[in-house]
């Protein structure tokens, strides 16, 4: 089997994508190719793949044109991904898919999102951040208290004095399972600013992470409450593979910017 | 710039090849380049880059029609790598480019080393295993007893009475510096019978890894000075990333065989 192939990454979330424009080259992905494509040592390896297809062509509800098909290194579904819609979306402007000129839609299964493309900097507005209350995690019986946060991942976000305080990481954190009945990512935060963090994020299923979009806005978010700042204002986020922004809209709506590459491209035959 | 490439591994050690047959598609590669192919996240994602290149169009000394360029997934040069040779070796037969019904040489910076490929069971002959003696190894204040083995990379090999004995092995474990002025990877075995082991390998300036072929080896012949056995029997070695086998030859001579695997080929151009 030969296709076409991409690979790219925001902030060092990493993708395959997989142009399939009419959904005749993959159709629905089989889960067993889409883990082996993405194991980092038997595979290509990617946190994930972005089979790039018709909306028309999913029978899936979206009235954009292009639909970001997205699925987990293990295989699964997932709704929506903040870095990997953005890698998409630079994609669609680099092939001449889109018109960069304004916003533009792309489908997810969480709906159609808007998205501006500047360069390499890619905007999406991810939505309602929906602020719950305060709950706790605990890492080797230090406990912070920490902020429910929703931005279609359910967070955790603990602020900390020293992003090293939270230590390797490499188990999962304790946090409240009947708050987060399905897991939960969690964030730890220092503030260097009143517009400007740093984090490291715990991922459910994964572990530490170089970046997560949603845990990006969930941790400005968070860190508003306690810095109010109007609408239209943007909080600087470092993440462990880099910087994005989070854009405060109305009504409690937040938009994601930050960079997208893609870095190689090309046929593939698919052996193992 | 487009040129071909292909993705295979040999017990979870995962290379990209590149074809470069008289040396003119990629000449002296650029470590930058080969950096920049290797990181995980901002690249294709391997340990190294194997250059398939004609001996003659190296400039260095080899009697072997096929040299492998070697290089470190940082751009650096090895003289050697035993999981990626069988790669290597296991590609030219896959293209044709030599003739697998017996024995044949593959040129590296260590020399020419002889392959024999049955399947995708990949042998290659790693030369002498020389044994210094004993020294110590030390992760957080649990010292072991170690054989000094120098199987082309030098080697502590310690004992083991379950692996996990030696934790989590994020940090460097200690050793003697005066024995290892270059530092030393470090072999955890487990003896599970007098010719099975079981390892875990700390790699230097690599960490923990799914597979070393020269560990293997120097886990074996550990081992075999406990558990004496004739030439020509073999020891099967587990490995995280899968199972090797290590057989002793003439004079201190050992031969690592395993599988190799080719996931993936086509063509690719490099953007990032």
């Amino acid at each position: 089997m030969t296709f076409s192939w991409l690979k790219g990454h925001g902030t060092e979330n990493d993708f395959v994508l997989l142009p399939d424009h009419d959904g005749t080259v993959h159709g629905d992905l089989d889960p067993t190719f889409v883990a082996a494509l993405c194991h980092r040592r038997r595979g290509i390896g990617a946190d994930g793949v972005l089979r790039v297809v018709r909306s028309a062509a999913t029978g899936l509800p979206s009235a954009a044109e292009w639909f970001m098909d997205y699925r987990n290194a293990d295989g699964s579904t997932s709704e929506m991904c903040g870095n990997g819609i953005r890698v998409f979306a630079l994609h669609l402007v680099q092939e001449g898919l889109v018109d960069p000129s304004g916003p533009f839609l792309v489908g997810t299964r969480d709906g159609d999102k808007q998205i501006t493309v500047d360069g390499d900097l890619v905007t999406v507005d991810m939505g309602v951040a929906e602020v719950r209350g305060t709950t706790k995690v605990t890492v080797d019986d230090h406990v912070w208290e920490a902020q429910d946060v929703r931005t279609g991942n359910p967070h955790a976000v603990a602020f900390v004095d020293d992003l090293a305080e939270a230590g390797a990481l490499t188990a999962q954190p304790e946090y409240d399972e009947v708050v987060y009945p399905d897991g939960v990512n969690i964030e730890f935060v220092r503030r260097l600013g009143a517009d400007h963090i740093a984090i490291r994020i715990h991922e459910r299923g994964s572990g530490e992470t170089r970046s997560c979009g949603t845990g990006a806005c969930a941790a400005a978010v968070a860190h508003g409450l306690d810095h109010p700042s109007p609408v239209g204002s943007t909080c600087r986020v470092d993440v462990p593979g880099g910087t994005v922004w989070v854009t405060r809209g109305p009504d409690g709506a937040v938009a994601l910017a930050g960079p997208a590459e893609i870095v190689a491209r090309g046929e593939m035959e698919w052996i193992a």
